[in-house]
């Protein structure tokens, strides 16, 4: 599997004409290597340069990762000269960097989203014409298509996403807090081996912001609730919105809810290979223009999601590039009434053949105390 | 209190002679504005221009959190011209940089350690003949000297990390886990109010490694322990270690602790301003090489603490400047025996003008489960 990760980026490579790209800890790296790292004050890449060698750049505290990720990779059969080039704290990097970096070309593709001055001013001093491009976009060509190993950790994700959204729900009471809720819901997930847990339980009028952080406030009868919940498992994400009410809704919002609901669904069920981004935003944002809550609709449709919450493909208007099979996506269509509240479904989907396919899969209607459905 | 630390950094820039300095969102940023900001794909900058001018250059979804800092600061009585600018994703940042840094000088201050080529190659498009030094070697100079109401959050995070040292003494028994002990202590400390929670919780041949994790095996009857807590609140951390006997231990190791809690009050108790961190890192280690266990003692004795858990002065033998009045630190000696087990007692500490004072305050000495002390 990783095999065939390297085969793709080195050929990326030399279609770019570079010679070579630099990996951060991160995301990318973790993908390629497996070697799950943070950034700290001593620089630590992963250096692939087009020729066919992979080198591990790190301090000696960290040098044995380095030597067992390339024990690992070749015993998958990627191929490639691996070799691990490490310091010490008294030496300093300075001497690493120029072993690894002096003579092997002065076209890069770094990380702009992760390459600090740290490294990139290392890096410069062994080699003064130094040019560089955004290895991040290689990047992203590579992780947008999903394998059946990523996505089973998805759904593994998903299961607890899904659990979340149920313990919500059965907590949501008045004179509750979003606050000691949630926190009753992380408490929960990690216990369920949930490797990390971020979420938003916004109550009440706070509900009008798409943004609203969770809630101090008590819940009181008739209140309007969502949970934005994200949940890792094995380095993946699931991200999933429910919204709530707690007791009786007024009218209105009983109608948005419908709304938000009937876009959900269009869009989960519609969308075809080949479709745009910016078609699948469509599709949910007709239907809630029908009901003329268009200005209510104040965000795209949904964002791609994997290593990492928010990565390609987005799903909006301005993304016109087809939407691949094995991509996984948001689908979160809401509605935001100022002043009263608002309401959010988001389902996590994959794309296949067929269409979309749900990893999350908590009931989306609205459920009364008595689990009679409400809308 | 901000007003002072404006004037330093102003004063800094222009000692430097730098045209002027730019902070990513981060604890130099919360440090100089109070803004709470994390990284995204959207650039975000504070740029500080040395002729005093402060320039917020964020995302328009950003822009009020950019207003209301330049308002409060203002309002604190910082000198300085305020302007914000921002720009929307339609736009992108380009123009937003072109504008704030065409013009503003070659000769700038930038983080190592946090701005990355997404920043830079914006700056670059600007000003073509930039050159750069580290911004973070200023803001050290500013921040290692902690005022009154950083110590009063230090000693906020310091009552949580003793409480967390308590808790763990409670739950520590034959037949548990470290990691789910681990866990009730970070749902207890977030309960009381913990912004966050890291730790291990070694036990048994575990607590032999520095760096271990927290143990998932089961505890026997005459294990070691040690709990290895860190804390935050209002952005400032506490750091604490502690180590347990769960029942009686053996013989060498009782000495052992006698060693570690020795060479601990040693730098405790005889440190004074003006000492390095050299001089204090050897208080604690010619106790321990008297007992004869100095191989074991593998690590520095302390590190600076405050916004970041490693920061600046770090107690070590290469670190001959003298430590200041108000600077924050560690004082961790430990002895680790391979193969059968580690102790380490760690304080936080503040310099006074008469020495030391601890910011932890848990009982450091070994006490049996009738509460009689052992060490």
């Amino acid at each position: 599997m990783r095999k065939e990760r390297w085969e793709k980026l080195f050929s990326e490579i030399r279609e770019a004409d570079l010679s070579g790209v630099a990996l951060m800890p991160g995301p990318n790296l973790f993908y390629m290597t497996g070697l799950r790292m943070g950034l700290s004050e001593r620089p630590t890449l992963c250096v692939v340069e087009g020729r066919g060698k992979i080198t591990f750049l790190m301090p000696k505290l960290e040098a044995r990762k380095g030597e067992s990720a390339a024990k690992e990779l070749a015993g998958e059969g990627v191929e490639a000269d691996f070799d691990v080039v490490a310091f010490s704290d008294e030496e300093g990097p300075g001497e690493a960097f120029s072993k690894v970096f002096s003579g092997a070309g002065v076209k890069w593709g770094f990380e702009y989203r992760a390459m600090r001055l740290l490294e990139l001013s290392l890096i410069l001093a062994g080699i003064p014409g130094l040019e560089w491009v955004d290895a991040g976009e290689i990047m992203k060509k590579l992780r947008m298509i999903k394998d059946e190993s990523e996505l089973e950790s998805m759904r593994k994700a998903s299961r607890l996403a899904d659990l979340g959204a149920d313990i919500a729900r059965k907590l949501l009471a008045p004179g509750r807090r979003g606050i000691d809720i949630a926190r009753e819901i992380e408490t929960q997930l990690k216990a369920e081996g949930a490797q990390a847990v971020g979420m938003s339980l916004a109550t009440g009028v706070d509900t009008a912001l798409p943004h609203a952080g969770t809630s101090t406030r008590e819940i009181a009868e008739g209140d309007l609730a969502w949970l934005d919940l994200m949940v890792c498992v094995d380095g993946y994400w699931a991200d999933i919105t429910r919204s709530y009410a707690v007791g009786e809704l007024e009218p209105e919002m009983k109608r948005a809810y419908r709304a938000v609901l009937e876009a959900n669904e269009a869009a989960r069920t519609k969308a075809r290979p080949g479709m745009s981004g910016a078609e699948v935003d469509a599709l949910a944002r007709e239907v809630i223009e029908s009901y003329g809550y268009g200005e209510y609709f104040i965000h795209r449709t949904g964002h791609g999601l994997g290593l990492e919450i928010h990565e390609d493909p987005y799903i909006v208007a301005s993304n016109t590039s087809p939407l691949a099979i094995g991509s996984t996506f948001t689908i979160e269509p809401g509605v935001y009434i100022p002043g009263k509240g608002g309401i959010r479904i988001e389902d996590d989907v994959v794309m296949t053949e067929s269409g979309l396919k749900s990893l999350t899969a908590y009931p989306r209607n609205l459920i009364d105390d008595d689990r009679k459905l409400v809308v």
